[in-house]
């Protein structure tokens, strides 16, 4: 049992785009116990997409593309597959249907372009799309089947869950069960994290535990295989307790949870209400909440201090406390904090201020100083830290900082 | 003249790890004229490596590998370049040398299996590696140039640089200049794009013009190939005057421009003042805005109204207006920009209301309907969209309608 996967696109042979699609898709089947022997990358060429359709047809035994599904004169799926399978390419009605419905609820009308998506080779599969317009196409092609999905990742991701995986399944080509559990750590560095796991970390430990630090969050990722769920779960379990035994508060989410989800979590437990004070990160820790589903019952929205004026108007910080401190200092972090709580009425209330870089800085606040105060209804609790990196790590960074002493605070039962 | 990228490793099919040296080669041969044809991801296995290397001996004039030139029993490159091209591995003493004295110099012995490193297949030239322990190779195999080079990025970027790009300039497989303009559109659909382009975009015109979508951004791509900058310049000269006439106004930049940048010239040369009144967005148009280096002078924050309270207290939007119309409603999009106008102080201020989903729709406001509002002296200027998409597209989508409001007006002699 071999997959391959292809991309298409010349955006992506040119170097113009990186390609995430081909890793998504190897991990998504290596879940389901379907190992990818190739990813082949073809620029929008007729030819070259045939020659490689066709290989990938005798070599393989599951073949996912992405890309070369929209409207346009360059996306050439529908044609390729039409010809590597000797067949011709015949409207499909509901297809057609399905694209005019999509722009019809957006009270746009079709362009005639968008027609071509609905062709597909004769006696293939569609496979809906639901977020967008270009349907999917699956077909077996010489020894394997071929499921076409769209570039886009977000369109492409949906489609697989959807449609693919469950074809897979059905089909009976899934193989064993894979199971990667990630546990995600903030507060402490990667060497420090990793002092206290030496054991679990060492090569050839079973199951394999590796560490990744990603923009200031370290990550701990279980890997276990086997023929079931129940036995790949008996191996990752008694590991997963005794990491989150000895990393305790540092632990603040599974997966993909990021810390502005730990925090919503935590805000709907306590029911207490949310709001930002935003200097240096201008914005991102509203963005960052705000993108959490069922965030807004718990997040009210805040306030971005970009300027002295700014940070004085909208959130009554005196002016005084501004000349005599500058804006970068505890003292006026502590005042943005209280003060965005109380306009905001909300129980707890965050600030940030520092330089973010690559200019601004000074000898007292070199580049990547921050300051993150919290305001609850005990007083304000601060934090400064020196961070080392671009203005949008140190900005990104220092959004975590902040949202970490949320977290902290909530779970001392604040 | 085409090249294929073959980058080598278990941890690449399986998705363990991101490719980032296909992309990264393919950028390099892009800029010294050499198009690339195919992107090769293999697994470390053997006869699946012969075959591809066959494959790209067939099929491309050059060939850069990465990956497979470790010391360990899954490295496999340098027997699979004897094995297509039909010679043996011999033992290159000043290889083995290099190596010692690598180790050497960090005070370590070199551990015995490091020395099959040293061996390389008869008749080819070693590639020295300034970084690191492993040489590469280079080698004619069949109708292509081969360069194998190591996977560690920081090691493959050295020796293309130091030992390959030069060889391939020296051996005339550079094919002289070439040269790519990118042209940003936004608020019209890719396809209607198109539509005004089509006999640009056609295949085989001369020069190439692609288009592409990112995130409602269309971008015109604009490809040219040719002895030297002048001939290049002169090939894409006349077509980019074209596009820019054809396209009026929605053009709003260059290159890596986005539509902040736009505005945040624009308000510089009209020396005009900006907030936010974030509904939506959340915080993200202040992010975007603060990420422009200078934007400081005329960027001076704003409001993340994510509740009606906050709405109310932080904007002065009437309780009877949210009531009446609801927050997702012209009316209160109007009301919140020309309240952030007046409280913050500046001479344009944008809102943006909506519905990111994924819950949260309704049958009159669906998910991805959205209005922004900017008020400005003489009023203010609404619109209203619907867009297809992820909670994250919407809130992306939107601040850049937002702002691509800002840029119209400014444009317009605001």
């Amino acid at each position: 049992m071999k997959a391959e996967i292809i991309s298409i696109g010349s955006e992506l042979t040119s170097g113009r785009n990186l390609d995430t699609n081909a890793r998504w898709l190897s991990l998504r089947l290596g879940e389901i116990g379907i190992p990818v022997a190739f990813h082949t990358t073809i620029a929008d060429d007729l030819d070259d997409n045939v020659a490689a359709f066709r290989l990938a047809s005798e070599r393989a035994d599951v073949v996912l593309t992405t890309g070369g599904l929209g409207p346009t004169q360059d996306d050439l799926t529908r044609e390729v597959m039409a010809r590597v399978g000797g067949v011709e390419l015949v409207f499909d009605e509901p297809s057609y249907e399905a694209i005019r419905g999509m722009f019809a609820r957006r009270n746009r009308v079709m362009p005639e372009r968008n027609r071509v998506q609905a062709m597909v080779p004769a006696g293939a599969e569609v496979l809906p799309n639901a977020c967008g317009t270009a349907p999917g196409v699956g077909m077996k092609l010489g020894r394997a089947w071929f499921a076409a999905m769209p570039g886009v990742p977000s369109e492409m991701y949906a489609m697989y869950e959807a449609q693919v995986r469950p074809r897979l399944v059905a089909m009976g080509l899934a193989g064993g069960v894979f199971v990667q559990r990630k546990i995600n750590t903030f507060g402490m560095g990667e060497s420090q994290v990793e002092e206290k796991l030496l054991d679990l970390t060492a090569r050839g430990h079973i199951p394999e535990v590796g560490i990744t630090a990603s923009d200031a969050t370290i990550s701990l990722r279980i890997f276990a295989m086997g023929p079931d769920l129940a036995a790949v779960n008996a191996l990752i379990e008694p590991v997963e307790r005794t990491i989150r035994e000895r990393l305790g508060v540092l632990v603040f989410g599974d997966d993909e949870d990021e810390l502005q989800d730990a925090v919503v979590r935590l805000l709907a437990e306590k029911r207490k209400t949310f709001a930002v004070a935003e200097g240096v990160t201008g914005g991102l820790l509203g963005q960052r909440l705000a993108g959490v589903p069922g965030a807004t019952q718990w997040f009210r929205g805040g306030v971005i201090a970009y300027t002295d004026e700014a940070t004085r108007d909208l959130l009554g910080v005196p002016a005084e406390l501004l000349r005599e401190h500058g804006a970068v200092s505890e003292q006026v972090a502590v005042a943005m904090a209280k003060g965005c709580r109380e306009r905001l009425g909300t129980d707890l209330a965050v600030s940030t201020v520092g330089v973010a870089g690559p200019g601004g800085g000074s000898d007292v606040h070199p580049v990547g100083t921050v300051f993150a105060a919290l305001a609850h209804a005990g007083g304000v609790s601060t934090q400064t830290f020196s961070w080392l990196g671009t203005r949008a790590e140190v900005q990104s960074r220092t959004a975590k900082l902040a949202l970490n002493l949320a977290r902290l605070y909530l779970l001392r039962g604040g």
